[in-house]
């Protein structure tokens, strides 16, 4: 079903989901602060709207991909909101997802808040993925449109979920890239090719590790801490020995220094004898 | 060709070694502090030592895995080493390994330190993995029999390699692992089911991201951390914004905190524009 869709925001991203709407067929009206963004889209058959009212306006369905939550406000402010259904696909902190919620549906609008897992380059192909949560109403009417841009997976009615999971999925990203820092400068520290080890020992091996974490978050979930393979104990003495290596070696072991930290608190409650997937319960 | 093999220490991981090298059809002489461990061993073809200097003058190559470097040394001492190979496979520190090298060296026998990348279940096993590091004689001389147990990977003539190599391979598992903690406490923060969450959406980004890794690496080589994605100014609003997030949620961001303060004083040299990559220069 062809659908009447207003979006805000051309930057990259914004662009993207225009061309993939476009490409199946909606009728898109485009609005950006700069307006020139808009030609090689008004070229590929969206409309130009002057105004964010007059892009709503012609909208049923508001895609808003602006720069964060309070631009968003600003731009949404004074258009004509009532009956109409808003995804909103900045990115933020759940917090400012549920107030912009509570705004827009004052305004008698459904909301709906993204979080776009993917690089411009990425939408409407295999594996980019859109996380929502709000309004299931509104998602269940206009799932077949948002399916143009990428995989839109409905997440939970706290329409601070889908930032929430965003942040989490960086969450993961980060402690990644902070073992990879580490391990890069420890392995440097010896004149051994860093290329060498990355793609031939640590990748392969990061990635053997992330195939535990399901059997981890099981664990999580149940509150059952036990392990037969590496208590906190073992850990504890793992780390305090990397951390004397990291020193030898001239290297400063500060991005993995907390673990330690967490994993003594945990210890000081007489729970060395569990694994780490306890030290969850400490965070 | 069929090799006189000395193997000392029968934990779980050496008699998984011993029966690998039994089945390879080579000769093995076993010692064990405690004998019964070598029971079953004998039972397929093994030779049992009642002492290490008994077992060490059956073998050409003399394999160690015992608890750490000190009872190493303990079990060599008084052992006849000269014209022998010793390859050790206990864990510690590169400087451990360095000091043993010189001290078995000195003895008149050749040395090898190893790093098992594997569990005793797949020792033997497509996958299974040991780093040498030191003689490189020595690892040629003994490298098809060093392949009965695991694929052998000679990495330098610094005997400190292979457990360099080993402990930064530990330090990208638990930069990972502390992020997944991390994520799910935040995931666990707002009700969201972990499972579905790790699995469906962490994992695969994750392993995504750990593809990324060997761009990083060449980054890292070429002392050029320029970037056109996302450069430091703008992880340290992401990470800002996430501990701000993980307060606001009720969760301690605790392992994720010094990610900022490396970041903040890479920036502090005027390197905002950098990516994330050039902090391994603050290591």
């Amino acid at each position: 079903m062809s659908e009447n869709i207003a979006v805000l925001g051309l930057g990259l991203m914004g662009s993207a989901l225009v061309g993939s709407l476009l490409a199946a067929g909606h009728r898109v009206t485009v609005w950006n602060r700069t307006p020139a963004k808009a030609d090689p889209l008004v070229a590929e058959g969206a409309t130009r709207a002057d105004t964010p009212a007059q892009a709503v306006a012609a909208g049923s369905l508001v895609i808003a991909c602006l720069l964060d939550y309070p631009s968003t406000h600003q731009v949404l402010e004074g258009t004509p909101l009532e009956g109409r259904v808003v995804a909103n696909l900045t990115t933020g902190r759940p917090s400012e997802a549920r107030e912009t919620a509570s705004w827009v549906t004052g305004r008698g609008a459904g909301y709906l808040d993204g979080g776009i897992m993917a690089v411009p380059q990425m939408i409407a192909k295999p594996g980019a993925l859109i996380l929502y949560s709000g309004s299931r109403t509104a998602f269940d009417r206009y799932e077949p449109a948002l399916a143009a841009m990428a995989e839109p997976r409905f997440t939970g009615d706290d329409p601070g979920l889908a930032p929430l999971l965003d942040l989490a999925m960086l969450t993961g990203m980060y402690g990644q890239i902070a073992g990879f820092l580490e391990a890069a400068a420890l392995v440097r520290s010896a004149g051994y090719p860093l290329g060498e080890f990355t793609a031939s020992l640590l990748v392969p091996w990061l990635e053997a590790m992330a195939a535990q974490q399901p059997a981890w978050a099981a664990k999580i979930e149940s509150g059952d801490h036990s392990t037969e393979v590496s208590n906190l104990e073992i850990n504890r003495a793992g780390v305090e020995n990397l951390v004397r290596a990291f020193h030898e070696q001239g290297v400063k072991p500060d991005l993995l220094l907390p673990l330690k930290g967490v994993i003594d608190r945990r210890a000081a409650r007489g729970l060395a004898h569990e694994g780490l997937s306890g030290l969850v319960e400490e965070l």
